[in-house]
């Protein structure tokens, strides 16, 4: 049976919990997972964390026009694409891409751009929590 | 108390255990892995998986003097590999690039980098387990 080429979210599932719901598969070599992680640093200050929230309508539909658009490009890749929403511990990863392909060169160019392209239009607000907020 | 800033490993340890031991960062904003996955065919023909053997003095040897030359040439990062020997099934990885740096744009182009070293030079060798064998 095929598998789904793609799935995004956006929400306060805990990458880790996304991540293993994911499949592996024997038809791509090259298997790239990016994670965005928050620092414990802010403009040089240290933070507990950032508070991501995003107008989920619109943010979901620019995650998928995202993919819509990178699959027509590159239609030879799967991908998983999850955001996450509400307080992000410093160490904690709010960001993850995973992208799957034949081949490894592509795999590190698609993610690459899928990051580009997410950070740009994707609406995502972050606040930092500063420690002595 | 600092982490080391680098890991590496050749044995027949699964890399999702070798992973699972992996530590987070909050210093590091990007964390790249590549998991390098066996096909399930090799020039066409079905595969039930590959079996990988190493010199391992010399591979071990290799594979350091590429973490130590990557490091010496671009010196904020943390990085750990692993390449299993024996027989991996298909749908599985062999290798696992780990990559984490302050930014993003560092993480792509240094994973991408051992993987290329990696492929080069360090002695791994490869049998195709043919599903008719």
């Amino acid at each position: 049976m095929e598998k789904p080429q793609f799935i995004t979210s956006i929400g306060e599932m805990p990458d880790a919990e996304f991540e293993a719901g994911l499949e592996p598969s024997s038809r791509h070599g090259a298997d790239l997972r990016f994670h965005g992680v928050v620092r414990d640093l802010e403009e040089g200050r240290p933070i507990l964390g950032i508070d991501y929230s995003a107008y989920r309508p619109m943010a979901d539909r620019e995650l998928e026009a995202i993919v819509h658009a990178m699959l027509a490009e590159q239609p030879e890749h799967r991908v998983a694409i999850h955001h996450r929403t509400g307080f992000v511990a410093a160490g904690e990863a709010s960001l993850l891409i995973r992208v799957q392909t034949a081949h490894s060169a592509a795999a590190f160019e698609i993610c690459r751009e899928y990051l580009r392209r997410i950070k740009a239009t994707v609406p995502v607000w972050k606040r930092p929590v500063f420690v002595e907020d």
